[in-house]
């Protein structure tokens, strides 16, 4: 039997959103770029903000487990981001260019709330306390996030309709 | 500018998910057959028999749009299933295999509850009520879905610390 346990699994999980989380922090610039309203743009710098310190968070992880900070190469973020890339090209200058900018960015939150409410369940489950706490507070943040964006998403197709 | 508004978007992205689904309904007997577990997999055999509903529920919306039902290369998706691949294969027959191929499933399903979320939000605006309440009903079952799969994650990492 692999040796390929819960700890491995854990760490391997951890490197993969680590990937994920350098990606998203280079990306957002671009997508508060081309945002068409202040409060998305906005919304996007913020999340710029609050991306560096996850990114801070997930290095004290790898701290506490002894191992350094690698990434993972994570083909489901190169494809989520790959999809706001088509968003802005595809609807540069178009009225919907703002609900599908929303769309991609609430496709990554969705990305990164199923992988920190999982690395959470692993690092309690291996006693991990004080990681649990940090992915914790990530968690909450990207649920704040989504929220916020479903707010906007809604204000921006109203707007759109008016 | 761009003729693109909200209307083409909500075309675009129902393409999307429909290539995701179909993606999707491939992927979860491999992803059943894979698993360790007696629930795990009878949760994805019951997944797979709800996604095809999907998958009708779609084509029942490009018909009130009266467009036919093509699907759009949903690079997101191509890049989730991937990562379930690479559990499949790098977690056969270790311990973390369940515990891995539930993140994946995980991430399947936030994906899809971002995508309905969206698509949800934008029919009603377009005063498509009926393709709204499709949306809803899909929508609620991918919720129910990643409940499920929460619940038999946290059942599988006890069982493995047991």
């Amino acid at each position: 039997m692999s040796e390929k346990d819960l700890r491995a699994l854990f760490l391997d999980t951890l490197k993969d959103i680590y990937y994920a989380e350098k990606h998203i922090y280079k990306s957002l610039p671009k997508m508060a770029d081309a945002a068409g309203s202040d409060d998305l743009r906005e919304a996007f710098e913020h999340h710029h903000d609050e991306t560096e310190r996850h990114i801070e968070r997930l290095e004290q992880i790898f701290e506490l487990l002894g191992k350094p900070a690698r990434v993972k190469k994570c083909d489901a973020i190169e494809g989520i981001l790959e999809e706001g890339k088509e968003v802005m090209q595809e609807y540069k200058d178009a009225p919907a260019l703002d609900a599908g900018l929303l769309a991609a960015a609430q496709a990554v939150e969705h990305y990164e709330i199923s992988r920190y409410g999982t690395l959470k369940t692993w690092a309690t489950k291996l006693g991990m306390d004080e990681a649990a706490q940090l992915l914790d507070e990530t968690l909450a943040e990207e649920k704040k996030t989504d929220e916020i964006l479903s707010k906007i998403a809604t204000k921006t197709v109203n707007a759109e309709a008016a």
